[in-house]
């Protein structure tokens, strides 16, 4: 096996994959609530959620979207102290690829007067983020289309769209933008489908090599609705940090792994223990002043498939998240 | 978010998606357990239980079939007591439609000789149910085909598929009825599926405005198979009545609310607290004398997206699921 | 209902069916993690893990294989003592046909020089065991394709191929070779997915007549990669041997399923409450001194439609599988 081979394949095509969802998507729109139009420059827009009233399935494939088609995702219910949970499963064999240079929000798309993060395997055609893609070392192959996803309210237009796909060396009218604001069903379950991703990135930032992943599989609770998009972004991380779980099939050292892993979970942040809305208050409303060590899942599993050991940290809060989803 | 849209869409076609599900069973009959017919006058009978030994797979396709497609339905296993029991998870983003306009047993066939209650869409273009349709403001568009599901024993004969292809304007030959009895496996899995149908009945009884019901998702055990279809109604009634749990998401005022969600699980019912058998038997084996409001699940989450808060009624009762299922 | 129909009926082509997911599998390679090669004499290989890293995807799909696209494999989670832990769910409308004539791993495979035990629905071609299927009772009908699955770490070679091609009455270039070493996150699936099937062994082992098995559910953890092959074998038995609980609905006199069913679950074995691979050393490596009737799931539960009563025997036993999964 050659974990290379799984950060640098070049027969992921994440890309097309993520355009054959979105395919399915459109050819679907009515039962998804999903509302598809085409900007001047041809560039399609599928809204799931800011006019359209979106739903659970459209969340579903829009997180598989967000994975560039290289992960999974269903439903399932997750148990909270006894309660009976609507919840979410994610699995994939491409955990870098799949979460880092696709599901990852981490592109700061910012021309003159705008600003989101997009997430999407446009990032990977694209590569602003180079230094990220360049660690990563994975070189999403020339693709005749390109998919960006967007968690906004302000559906992008046309010059969005032109400047994303110029970015992405594409023209506009082979890409697909799919948006869907924080407070709906579908941005729930796509948020909660970024449990793995979390676990990835913080172990990216903590200096492991996160090509070294073989497999992840995780689980989550999905958010009660909130009542508008700030509260949303709170009750979403909560699922993650307070309600997910992840196991993690690595190829690594064991001494690395037992230095690593309690340093991975959410409770290894001095900001952890509040529902993040209340956190947010507490910093102003300054995102950037949440530790970053923070946005991880509740409890971690590495198997090292090298030993055989299971390294674990972290546990699922339900105090926490039953106060951030249900008050 | 237009929830009108949601119920008055004439987009979804109930009958199409439901004959495409019918057609993917047709053409896997064999692995599906299920013996496909065709009567004198051309109707299309697919039997999942009656001569046919039918299975879970058929009861799954069976309930989407149900739904008109507007809603999906797979395992997954549900704790009862430390109890690890298959179940059955349905989620829907058309609850009102999917329901109600569809999976609801709500049609009264019952020409000279014959009675039967009515599942599927057909009945949205049947529209027997003219009070029910009205309130719900659904108009299913036109139909190339229509699909009707019974839970009986009595397989239909051509003179019934006449009958109900008539009322809802179709020619013989452009009709798919499925057909399960109480006690088989397939319908075993499609009545545990209606869990979040139960509640959206009860809260339409209960005068709520079903229409602004956004996403439904909903859990419940399956029965094992009983002896006979009078034991299987008992059981089936059970996992939703004792086992069901359901979360639906709404555009309504908190105290509206409020005021309703402890009205709605089965424990507002005078009859609830004896499994549904002895409750029959109690009632000399009169349907009818049983109290509606019994009909519904055993918990019930009502999340408002207009204020964000959770209300909650009802929970699990395993000691009679207990009593019900395994004595 | 006949139940001789679910075993004799001819129309499964279970060959047929594991070619048409194989051909999914070629088809989408790269994103599974599979490699495909074609041997001199034309056989088709699938290394799902070999040189190939293979994946939980992956091993889905070859569990589904294994039973010869005649049951359904999807990932769910398994509570064990408060850890929520990746697991698989298995359904089958067909379960001895499925498990026994597909999935049991019981085709002694040993030209000169070579030996391994074969998966999968060639076993129903090549009739080896003449015993099993002439007890069955089920026969295959002849098949253009014919689908085997190799669990070793060594790549089967033409010879191999034309061997099993031979015993099967087809071509090589007509024969698809599925293979995953045990240390995989593949075969890992693929075992915890036989949790209905050892239910099935153990019960044709007493003298239960399976034909009149008429579906199986049933789930068990899955088990994190072990370091070696041998170490692999103790963890993914354990998942169903500690893990794993079925039920199975059947038709069948209650004093018989009474008097059987505490026979069932591997707690009847002597060799019961040790990590399998501690027992394994114990028996100085010799698989064949270990009694074969430990190889069964946890719990069981059989529901019989004669009666509607349900007969229910061991539990899962969290404490030797955390010792055998995480120490």
């Amino acid at each position: 096996m050659h974990p290379e081979e799984r950060v640098g394949g070049s027969s992921l095509r994440l890309n097309e994959r993520a355009a054959a969802i979105a395919d399915a998507m459109v050819a679907d729109a009515g039962a998804l609530g999903v509302v598809v139009s085409t900007l001047e420059n041809g560039a399609r827009l599928i809204d799931c959620g800011v006019a359209a009233p979106g739903g659970l399935e459209a969340g579903r494939l829009l997180a598989e979207v967000c994975m560039g088609g290289a992960g999974r995702v269903s439903f399932t219910s997750v148990d909270l102290d006894g309660l009976r949970l609507p919840g979410v499963q994610v699995w994939t064999d491409h955990p870098a690829i799949a979460c880092l240079a696709s599901q990852y929000a981490g592109w700061a798309i910012k021309p003159e007067g705008y600003f989101a993060m997009g997430s999407g395997p446009l990032r990977a055609l694209a590569r602003v983020e180079h230094e990220l893609f360049d660690r990563l070392g994975y070189a999403e192959p020339a693709s005749g289309r390109g998919v960006l996803v967007l968690e906004t309210r302000t559906a992008p237009d046309a010059t969005l769209a032109a400047y994303v796909a110029a970015k992405a060396g594409l023209p506009p009218d082979r890409l697909t933008i799919l948006v869907a604001p924080t407070a709906t069903p579908a941005a729930g379950v796509q948020i909660s489908a970024r449990v793995v991703e979390t676990a990835l990135h913080k172990m990216l930032t903590l200096g492991f090599d996160v090509g070294s992943i073989l497999t992840g599989f995780g689980t989550a609770p999905l958010a009660p609705i909130a009542k508008n998009d700030t509260r949303a972004i709170g009750r979403t991380n909560d699922c993650v940090l307070y309600g997910g779980s992840v196991h993690l099939t690595v190829r690594a050292e064991d001494e690395a792994l037992q230095a690593l892993v309690s340093r991975i979970p959410s409770s290894a942040s001095r900001d952890y223990g509040t529902p993040f809305y209340d956190l947010f208050q507490r910093y102003g409303g300054d995102f950037y002043k949440v530790d970053p060590h923070l946005f991880s899942p509740a409890q971690v599993f590495l198997t090292n498939v090298k030993s055989g050991r299971t390294f674990q940290a972290g546990s699922v809060n339900a105090a926490v998240l039953r106060q951030s989803l249900f008050s």
